[in-house]
Parts: structure tokens; sequence; C-alpha cells
């Protein structure tokens, strides 16, 4: 029996495009003899469909793609995702579901139990937990079909669940296990899954064969890496990371065994690779092809530049350069050198006339009051206002390129630079921003040297430096990583050797801004807890405030 | 035995200012003669209070509370609601718990088994449903204690949930329910609260005791109402809408029953009351006092001035006139009329300066290009700089006016008009706008009549209209609704008789715009469906687009 994986870059909603795309892996596969070809968990509609689900309309036509799948199936299983109806009165009305399809019949379906509800995962919003599950028989094997968190409920120290699906169907003798997944990248995401699956097959002592979607759905990425674990816990194949992909496996040798070909997972290229591909489907699935950046001389418009270039190409990046008077003449040198490395457009645009204009204007409701963050900030939404005049006439999205330090504590304007379609360094501490710079030119991307050793500044005032409101990103990066990603509280941080004054301003500022990353683009996942909906805190809760 | 419900405004995460006030309504109760005293739903940390759930800290410091209220229960008893630790390893850590607490000791704890998780509510990504029901035992009567949601599943055509708790607690014949509650408004939702209560003491044959919280945490707006039902279905006493208070009630007269004391239910005054208590809470919780907003001369930010000075004082209110070459010489007349009339500082500052040396900085970059969008937005844009700077000078909050017509089809400028701290009728549609006009004018706010009647305009360019480019309110509202409020797709909206070109028109406005709402600030919740976080749309999805 031959097994194909399919692992494709989905739409949300583009329900009509996904399904032409299954379509050809559909016949690619049967070209290549495969007997069963799998897709991704609610490969029909996207993942995730959000409040789509609300719509009936919605989910009639994936009913419809599903029809079209059915009669697609011949010669060949397909295995896919699709939100499916509830037919029971009480309880969600629709079901997570698996199909398997062959020869125009629906041979089984089996509907997903662990509906993940944290961080970005919003499923009992929507779903019914399945309460029954089945093996489905084909070809004289029994497949234990599971749809991606079912299979992540096995040897926790701290299961989020009460059942463990797979259990359930165990008693069937299963040959071997089919996961279709929806699974996101973070930066150490694809060792944990390769994890669980291993403690799956370790646990139940049969292969799984394991499909992930690829591609990013805003700010949300797939990462693929679809992999083949053979019973003995090896990595039978594991597919690329960050492109489409099909291959078609043979059964009989994966039972057999004993091969490993697992990829190298470089954290920085990870996050290099997800960012590009972050861009590049941001754009393209809104109908875009064409960004617009505003480039400072640092580091982090540089990096946002470069990554935007390899997303779109140098013709679709167009930058611009505006100085102030506090700008130093080396910011817009090391821009302009950027720029050319790169060959992109860029245009010089002096902010003064347009801040003079506003100090002018404000002078008489001003008068005696002290230059204060004030002009700092009408200096940044000047900028912004410029941007996104050039967006508004030539049709060049935004890229905002504020970094995860930055928005953590809000060292940025809101309607300034926070500003854009996009946050791409969003998820990204500063310190892994200078990683990700140097990995940028040791793979050629050309940031000046100046831009990457230079000590951070805003320029919103003579001779700012982030270091004056802010401690040293490398006390701060670490800091905040405790308190974001690993939500440890102020005696937790004292306890772990954290200044404690430090430790309460911190929290404090993070806290207090909440505002403004509720105003904030939205931002590329790259890490176990990015802000946007991973991460939902009020605007107006006191705590550590 | 007399019973007391506290209707009290909480602050998410203030746990000490929460406490305090409890303790206080725990000390009033004592002195009216209470046997027991009622507070709300997660009264100890307010309601919601997302992922502050996530740290061990934030759930100590709820704990600390329980046992000063424990401590507080001499001579009383005391039901309140708190977080609490789940001692079971699978499952989710925390339960939404209902404590009752009687002479320093729990006589008897209840989690909640009914986890919304739909439109604002996100309780299964933080709490384990409850498994177990019992009842209370306090001086010879039995109390069937109950949280919020655990009465929602009766009697319903389309029941969320498979389980209804109370069912299981009936055997042991309770002679009444208390139900601690955080159930926010909408302008229908006190309506649909009395109705549920009364299926539960229709079937159930036993009085209820429903504590409401009261008060805005950020979007989300506690209206109170807080309601006593005797046995016989009759609304014993209701508390009143938007206000704190504690009353006693007498078990025995309630068990008699055939008192009947509901309060009027007028949709534009709550809407008007919702809008008053959320600006003045936002404000407050925050620690500020002072707000600022673009006054048009318009009919939307007339109604938000209003708003903001019954909310705040006039003493507190202040507007920029920010007049444009398009803008039309009554517009500025009407807005200072407004602004003498509710006798608050209003300056005013034409945007020429600042939009011609936008325009003069551009013009080598848009030479040849026509008038567009690019300059309409400039305007907005200029506009949202200077409200800016005049909140980040004096440190008052912008005050967002755009309608939920307008956010619906994304008329509004992203930077510009929709600036602010939080939309204050943001989930009021145009039509809705006009009838909270006439009321607050039939209450003394003094709207010009001209803002009133004369036709919807942005007034960016010359002799511009609302009607140039949508269709009237009176037919684009209805749509909305029908779509927002009750998700129907377009099949069911032509079948409804609206017209096909305007559906597919108004739909892809809707979704195309997504992004624009994404970064908008928060809106004051007085609907079912607001913008927001009860609506959770993909960006970059593409149905109905």
């Amino acid at each position: 029996m031959k097994i194909a994986i399919a692992q494709l870059d989905y739409h949300i909603g583009n329900i009509e495009g996904n399904l032409k795309k299954m379509l050809e892996a559909v016949s690619a596969a049967r070209e290549q003899g495969a007997d069963i070809v799998c897709f991704g968990e609610l490969a029909v509609c996207g993942y995730p469909p959000r409040d789509f689900l609300e719509f009936e309309d919605f989910i009639d036509q994936c009913n419809q793609s599903i029809e079209s799948l059915r009669q697609a199936s011949k010669g060949i299983a397909i295995a896919v995702g699709a939100p499916t109806r509830n037919p029971v009165r009480a309880g969600k009305d629709l079901y997570n579901s698996a199909y398997f399809l062959f020869e125009g019949e629906v041979l089984g379906i089996q509907h997903k139990a662990l509906l993940p509800t944290y961080d970005i995962f919003d499923e009992y919003r929507y779903f019914e937990p399945a309460k029954k599950f089945q093996t489905v028989s084909f070809k004289g094997k029994k497949i234990a079909l599971s749809i991606c968190e079912d299979i992540w409920n096995v040897g926790n120290e701290n299961p989020l669940y009460t059942v463990c699906p797979l259990d359930e169907m165990m008693w069937e003798r299963p040959d071997f296990i089919l996961n279709l997944s929806a699974s996101p990248f973070s930066y150490d995401h694809a060792e944990w899954r390769i994890h669980t699956v291993r403690v799956n097959v370790n646990q139940y002592r049969i292969p799984m064969f394991y499909t992930n979607g690829v591609g990013a759905q805003t700010d949300i990425i797939f990462d693929g890496g679809s992999l083949v674990m053979s019973g003995d816990g090896k990595v039978f194949d594991e597919m690329p990371y960050f492109e489409e992909g099909l291959r078609v496996y043979d059964l009989e040798e994966v039972l057999a065994g004993g091969r490993s070909n697992e990829q190298p997972k470089d954290k920085i290229k990870m996050i290099h690779d997800a960012l590009v591909m972050g861009i590049r489907d941001y754009f393209r699935k809104l109908g875009f092809s064409k960004a617009i950046i505003g480039l400072s001389g640092g580091i982090d418009s540089a990096v946002t530049t470069v990554l935007a270039v390899r997303a779109l190409g140098k013709e679709n990046v167009r930058v611009l350069l505006m100085p102030s008077q506090f700008s130093t003449g080396h910011s817009v040198d090391d821009a302009r050198v950027l720029a050319e490395n790169l060959g992109i457009q860029y245009d010089i645009i002096p902010i003064k006339p347009m801040y003079d204009a506003f100090e002018n204007t404000l002078q008489p409701l001003f008068q005696g009051m002290p230059f204060n963050v004030t002009e700092e900030n009408i200096q940044a939404r000047v900028r912004g206002i410029l941007l996104m005049a050039m967006s508004n006439k030539f049709g060049n999205i935004l890229l905002n390129t504020t970094n995860k330090s930055e928005m953590a504590v809000g060292y940025g304007t809101l309607y300034g630079d926070l500003c854009g379609g996009i946050a791409v360094l969003g998820d990204v501490y500063k310190t892994e921003v200078y990683k990700l710079a140097h990995y940028l030119n040791e793979t050629g991307a050309g940031i000046p040297e100046n831009s990457i050793i230079k000590p951070p500044s805003a320029e919103l005032r003579p001779g700012q430096k982030d270091s004056d409101s802010l401690p040293p990103y490398d006390i701060l990066d670490p800091l905040l990583f405790q308190y974001i990603e690993c939500r440890k509280g102020p005696d937790e941080l004292i306890a772990m050797g954290f200044d404690e004054a430090l430790v309460r301003r911190v929290l404090r500022l993070a806290n207090i801004n909440e505002f403004k990353r509720e105003q904030a683009p939205p931002v590329l996942r790259v890490s176990n807890k990015a802000f946007g909906m991973g991460r939902r805190l009020p605007i107006v809760g006191k705590y550590l405030s």
C-alpha cells in the first residue's frame, strides 16, 4: 500500500482555491500510484476559519467541496479535514472532522475530540468534541484516523484533557495512524511535534503518517514538516519546511522501519524562513504584491526590508528615508547604502516641513510647555502619514518594523511607527533581531555594519538612545521572555535573580501598554507566545500595573 | 432568613480594590440583618480576567482574597465567585468556582459546568467544567449554588451544552437557587435574562436570587439588573441598571411570592446609560479623567461629545474643531454651537498648513496623479495627529466617534478618524445614532438641529456625501444587522429581499476591511454582536470578499 502526504498551503475561506489545489494533488498522487492521499486539518476551508464557521452558507460550501472530493476518489482514497454539522440538537453545532473517501463512498468519518482552546486556538468556540472513535477499514488494513491535537494528550506531565482518543481505537488493533494536522510554527515546535509523534508511536507500536499544512494565514504560520514515523520511533521521512510538496511512501517500507531522515532545525534560519513565508503569503493571499517600508538606518527596519526583498523581490519593495532634525547623518547614509545594496527604490523625504507645520499650529495651545513625548510622537506620526500616503497612492502595503521587545514595553508610537499591515518582527526580541541580521548578512544581505553595531536609538530627540529609557536588551529580553513566554509572576522572576525594581518597572510597562498592542498590526508569530490572538489581556486590567 | 444581593462594579485584576469593596458590602449587609450576602461571578478578580489567569501569582492573590472573606464571614454567609485550582492532573488547571463561606468555614464550593466559549467569552480557554454538583446546607435550608451560564441551558431550542447542572441537584430538593453571574449588557439581554431565570424557576418551582455585576471592563459592559424571582415566576424585585447597590430580601416573603417589580427596558435609554457608564469606567479604571474629541459638526462626534460630558463632566471634556478647505461653513458653526451649549473648552485649528506641507512634500512623488483617497486620508490623519498631540500634551484620552455602520464597511481612515482610546459608538448603527441624538436632545443636550438633519458627509472632498459611496443608511443598516448580528449569508439575505448586487458589495466591503477593524480601538459593546473580541474573522480570509 502506498500513502501520499500532500503538504499544501491552504487559504482560509478560499474554498474553491483549496479544492482546486487538492484535486491537482489527488491526480498527482494517483499518477504516482498512491492508494491514499492525505490532506490537512480543515483543509477544505483553511485553518483557522474562525467565525466564518458561524455562517450556514460557509458550511454548505465546505460540504460541496467534500462532495467534489468524494467524486474524485476514484481509484484512490482521500483523507481530508472539513467542518461537519452535528446532527444532535444539544451541544455545539459543528464537528472538526476527518473524512476518509474512496470510490465515491465515505468509508469513515472521525471527529476531533481534543479541541485546543488556548493561545491562538479557539476550537471549542465552534466544535463539539467527538465521543465515538472507530478505525477505518481499507484494503485489508485498519487505519486509526485522527486530527491534530488528538495525538497531543499522550505522555504529558500536565495533560490538558481527560481523554485520549487513540486509546479508544487500539482495541481494534489498527495497522497505522493517519493524523491530519494544522500545527502552527514556533521556533521550537518542530521538535515538540516529532517528540509527540514519537510518544504516540512508542505507546501504540504502529507507524504514523502525519500531514501538516504549510503557509501563513495573516499572523499564524504553518511550517509544514509533515512526517512519517515508523513503529521503531525513527523519523522515516520529514517533508520540507515552508514549502508545499507531495511525497508517496510505501507502507511496507515504513513498517520495516530502520530509516532515519530528519531535517536540521536551526532556530534563526527557521525564524528567517518563517518570516519570509509570512510576508509572502500575507501579500499573495490579500492580492497585493508591493511593499513600502520606512528605512531609518537602524537594525529593525534594515532586517524587515531584507526579509521583504526575499519574500517579494527587490522590484516590489520601496522604502522611504525620512530624516528629522534629530536624525544623525550616518543614519541616512546607512539606510541609503542598504537600499543601494538591495537595489530597491528609495526616496528621501525630510519630515521638517510637516513637523514645523504641526509645531507652529500647536504653539498657541502648547505655549510655555516643554518639548516632551508629544513632539517625539508627532515626528513618528508624520512618518506614518507619509508612508500611508505612499501606500494609498501606489498600492504598496506598509510593513511594520517594531520588534517584540519594543512592543512589549510600549516603546513605540501608536499611529506612528506602530502603523502597518503586518508586524514582521513583532514576535522577535531585539537580541534575536541582531542574530537575524547576522544570518541575513551571512547569506548576502548587505546590511551596513554600522546599522548593526551602533547603539539603538529612536532619534526623536537630540542624542536619544533606547538605553536612556529601557534597560539593556540583553537584560530586558530574558526578563520579557520569562514573563511573556513562561508566564512567570513578579515573585518568581525575582527569585530567578532579576532585580526587583527592574521586574516591577518592566511588568508595569508591559501591562499599561496593552492599549497600544490592541491597535497594533497583526504580528507574524514565530514563538509559542506572540502578541495578538494568542495573548489576551484586559486593557483596563489593574494586575501588575 | 434574609439574603442580600451586592451588585458591585468590580475591576479586573484590582484584587485588593475588589476585596475592599466586598468587605464593605459584607459589613453593610450584616448591619441590615442579612444571613447571606451574594457577590458576582469571579468577583475577587473581576470578569473577564482573561490571560491573567495563566499567572500562578494571580491565582495566589485570588486565594488570599477568599481567605480574607472567609475570615470576614462572622455571623453572615458569603457567596462569592473566584478561580480555584483543579487538584487533578488531567484537564484544565482551574475551575470557575462559587464559594459559600460562613463563620470562617467553607460550607460549600460549586464549580461551573457550562463554560461559555462563544462571542466575547473564552471560558474553556481556562477552566475545567464541573462534574460534581451538590447543594449547600445552611440554617436548615438547602441552597442550589450556581454560576451564570449554568442556568442558561434550560428550555433552549438549540442548547449549547449536553448537560444541565441544576438538574443534578434537584434530587436533594433545594429550597432556593443562588446564581452568581457576570452577564454582560446588550440592549435586549435584560429581557433574555429574566426569561432565562423564569424558565429555571418554572422548571424547578423554587425561587432564584440572581446576582449580577455592574460596570464596564474596557469594551464589555455589565448592566447589573440583579433580580429575585419567586417560585410563581414573578419578578419579586429587580435591582437598578448601571449602578451599584445592595438590597436585602426576606426569604419568607420571596417564598410567598405574588409581588412584581420589574423595571422598564427602553432600548435607546439603555444604550445611552450603557455608553455613559462605559466611558466613565474606561477612564476611572485606567486612572484618567479628561477626554478630547474631534468635533466635526456631524452627528457622530456631537453624540459622542454629549455622552462624554455626561460621563466625565463638562470640565473634563475638550474638543478640537479642525476645518479643512472642504469643510462647509455650517459644520464649524454647528460644532461651535454645541460646544457652547455644553459649556466645554474648544479650539479651532484649521488643518490647511499641515495638509499643504504634506501635499508639497509628496508632490514630486505624486506628480500628475489625481486627487484621490490618498489626499482624503491625509486630512483625516492630520486631524488624528493633532488630537493625539493634545492627548499626549495634556493627558486627555481621545474618544473615537466612528459608528458601527462605518466600521462595518470600512468607511473611515485607519490612523485618522479611527484613532482613539475607545470607540464610543462603534456598536451603534448610524440609524441608531440618530435615535440617540433625539434622546439626548429630549434630555437637554442641545445638539444643533442642523447636525441631525443634514446629509451625512466626511467632508474630505468638495461636496462629498456618504451617499456617494454607500447605500442610504436605512437600507445599509438592516442589511448589516442581518449579516453581523444574525450571521445570514448572501443567499439568505437575497431571499429576504435585499438587492443582490447590494448584498455582494456590502459583504465584500465588510470582509475586505477586517484589517481596519483589527487596528481600531476597542468598541463599547451594546449589541449581541459587536466588533472586537466577540467577532473573530481572519484578515487574509477570502470568504465573501
